[in-house]
């Protein structure tokens, strides 16, 4: 039978043999969503006629001699701002429920179930992804699978936690400002935010448009980069999508991370960093062998932008519903995106500018290094509810802070892949490899090596696991 | 001797030839200047020692046997927002008085200069380019020298005077929303408004980055072409020229307009049009042979979202100057500024929403037509200091109503030559010849096609002329 820990590769090779029928598999992570769900609150849906039905579909054509796809009958699940066929396509909100069912899956969605992958569900979000924790007030928190009473993260929250618990082993999420990296941190698993414009986009909801990224959460780096290679290459339908054509990643993880130029990020990337966090950092620049740091230049002023241009792009969107419908928002999210509407243009045309001198100076470093590490977040999972921590001494808000990190960097499209570090004792928190655009080899390469060394890894939560 | 309305080709040509020297070719020019500009307030500086420092060079080269260009002794200037070394870029205000000067020249200015062309000096215009009408406070209004009570248009309007005065033979200027097309069609000359990103703008004070144009204004469309052909090409410096490498049009003038589908636009650009202008733009469609129309939809809209965009970007860039010296404005622009810069981010991100969606419906109106033609101005030259007009019977303000027809045109950066109509007994006012990005061939063919058809001309104004 299919475990809680089996990467969706090990399930798709035992689909292929006919060692497990694809039925059985999407049985299983079924059967464990309706068992753990409501522990973590990751689904908002589960679409289990549908999986089955598309699981029967694949067994016939295994069963015909067909070839069923190199994901099949791996179980996966996205956030639920991806659109799925027949339903309302909801974003964190309640406002959505009333929208039209979506007509088509979503771009991605397509890509993995053409590779025999099989959808079993949406979830759990920040309301229109706007949030790092997942604490949504019309469909409950997230809860963190390493203890439930700690933040998940957001606002991939639901993705996360469905990995982290074993209830499927890929999900999808997306990235505006570190809500793929926050959450895969939090919880402990991979994830992976490409370059900007490299993964479609079509038929999912956005939220800042010039910042939204789409990537995968798994267990382990071969899952990320068997569901990015099923996801990459050229949508015309996307204007946003300026990929070159795919260019199969899997392939080369075995090369490993033996050559590279590893640097370290230092100034803003060490200031408020926990000591949990500091570890995480020591290990993985340890195992690389990075004894170089890098200074990404005025990284503070990054976010003030990245903060600006989010908070004006996000209320464009959804000016008519802030105009009509303001009480149907989460009061997590409202507030927030009013001020957006208010904000001045000269603002975000001054933010604008930044960002294209901040860009250029940026891929300068990568002349002289091929991949930065930088935390993923300052702390480990804080208790659900938690309003302040303490950084460096000073009294910062959670909620805005958990991207801390992760605000510069998703400013300028890197790709990023966040890796996870458990250590006896301690809550997991993540490290982010950074490389320059287009560059997605590079971080997979070096996940894979950290993986390897026994450096990351991503367990099911022990509550979770297998007996 | 160089009369007033030889054209730069020709002051070139008898300069090459040794029938005048280029010293004799300035000091000409300088001469018109001196006893002439007072009337219609075109120059804020002369460069004379400069520009006789220059010729003398030009005919240093001549004497040894060496090629001067094949601009060589043609006097030209530039409006005052192009950097001249060794002068403060005044962009028309007075606060620029106090910047440092400029330690180069343009970039533009420096190309033209290297064709042995010779600069004599900086144009009038409406402060910072925040106008139609070049009504100066600062410098005084610019006057048409077809009628010295009447506008010359702006914000170029000393590019405008300049030439239809017969000062100079070539001049160049700026368009954000007009301000080439608008004092082209009042004084009744040439101007070109190239494709955005086609002539580099680097050494040029900026109004509204993404709309800014540089282009020339003549007295024929041969001397716009040679000017251009010497301007274009790319340049690193400059982040927004994206044009690719120099194709000169000189040599296809000949080709003529036949076989060209040429149509007019309908809806938008025959609403309040004048009988000057329905003249105009008959006799232009006439000789074109231009008997079908088209719709270039949402024209209303793409100006208002025009005037959006300008106001914010425009804002932005003068901020710090509002915040410390808003009472150094010209009170003709501060409060359009001030306004600008309470503009919410959300109005400029939907109206950059609009311009994507509107640029590719116009892009698909090329498939089938090379050329659109549509009036440059409603009406020709009201008097300085005229504050209403009525079209259609609707009372509007003149200074935002010049650039009626033009601005949902440089709104997506098409090419654009403007075309003077001159009929006995009535002010000049010009057409646009409007064609698909990168297409400045076709525009200049058509224009010189009109030009020998003598449908339209650029004469120097009557009491300019030579006896």
């Amino acid at each position: 039978m299919i475990g809680a820990s089996a990467s969706a590769r090990d399930i798709a090779a035992a689909v292929r043999t006919k060692r497990v029928s694809a039925v059985e598999a999407v049985r299983a992570a079924l059967h464990r969503i309706q068992a753990n769900d409501a522990a973590v609150n990751g689904f908002t849906t589960v679409t289990a006629d549908r999986a089955l039905a598309r699981a029967a579909d694949i067994d016939r054509v295994i069963a015909s001699g067909g070839d069923p796809g190199p994901l099949a009958g791996a179980p996966f699940a996205v956030k639920n701002l991806f659109d799925v066929k027949g339903l309302p396509t909801l974003a964190g909100s309640k406002i959505n429920r009333d929208r039209t069912p979506a007509t088509r899956d979503a771009a991605l969605v397509e890509r993995l179930e053409a590779a025999g992958a099989v959808l079993v569900g949406a979830l759990n979000m920040d309301e229109y992804a706007y949030g790092f924790t997942t604490e949504n007030s019309h469909y409950g928190p997230c809860r963190n699978p390493h203890d439930t009473t700690r933040l998940a993260g957001g606002s991939s929250g639901g993705s996360a936690v469905a990995v982290a618990a074993g209830l499927v082993p890929l999900t999808l999420g997306s990235d505006t400002n570190g809500s793929i990296r926050v959450p895969s941190s939090l919880c402990g698993i991979f994830g992976l935010k490409p370059t900007y414009g490299r993964l479609t986009r079509t038929g999912s909801y956005l939220f800042a448009s010039s910042f939204d990224h789409l990537g995968p959460f798994a267990r382990s780096v071969g899952d990320i980069a068997a569901a990015y290679d099923t996801m990459q290459g050229p949508d015309p339908e996307d204007p946003a999508c300026s990929t070159p054509a795919a260019d199969p990643v899997l392939p080369k993880l075995a090369e490993g991370a033996g050559g590279l130029r590893v640097a370290v990020a230092d100034g803003w990337f060490r200031k408020g960093l926990s000591d949990e966090g500091q570890a995480a950092m020591a290990a993985v620049a340890g195992a690389l062998g990075a004894t170089r740091s890098v200074t990404i230049p005025e990284a503070q002023r990054a976010r003030a932008a990245a903060f600006l241009i989010t908070m004006a792009e996000g209320a464009n969107l959804h000016l008519p519903d802030l105009k009509t419908r303001a009480t149907d928002f989460d009061p997590m999210t409202r507030d927030r995106f009013l001020a957006g509407a208010l904000v001045p243009a000269h603002w975000v045309l001054q933010a604008q500018r930044l960002r294209r001198w901040y860009r250029a100076r940026v891929l300068e470093l990568f002349q002289t290094v091929d991949v930065i590490l930088a935390p993923a977040t300052p702390v480990v999972a804080p208790p659900i509810g938690t309003e302040f921590f303490e950084l460096d001494g000073e009294r910062l808000p959670v909620r805005a802070n958990m991207g801390l990190y992760t605000q510069p960097l998703s400013f300028i499209g890197l790709p990023i892949l966040a890796v996870p570090v458990h250590r006896p004792g301690s809550l997991p928190i993540g490290v982010q490899v950074i490389a320059a655009p287009w560059r997605e080899d590079l971080v997979l390469r070096v996940g894979a090596a950290l993986e390897a060394a026994g450096v990351v890894s991503a367990p099911v939560a022990k509550a979770f696991a297998d007996a």
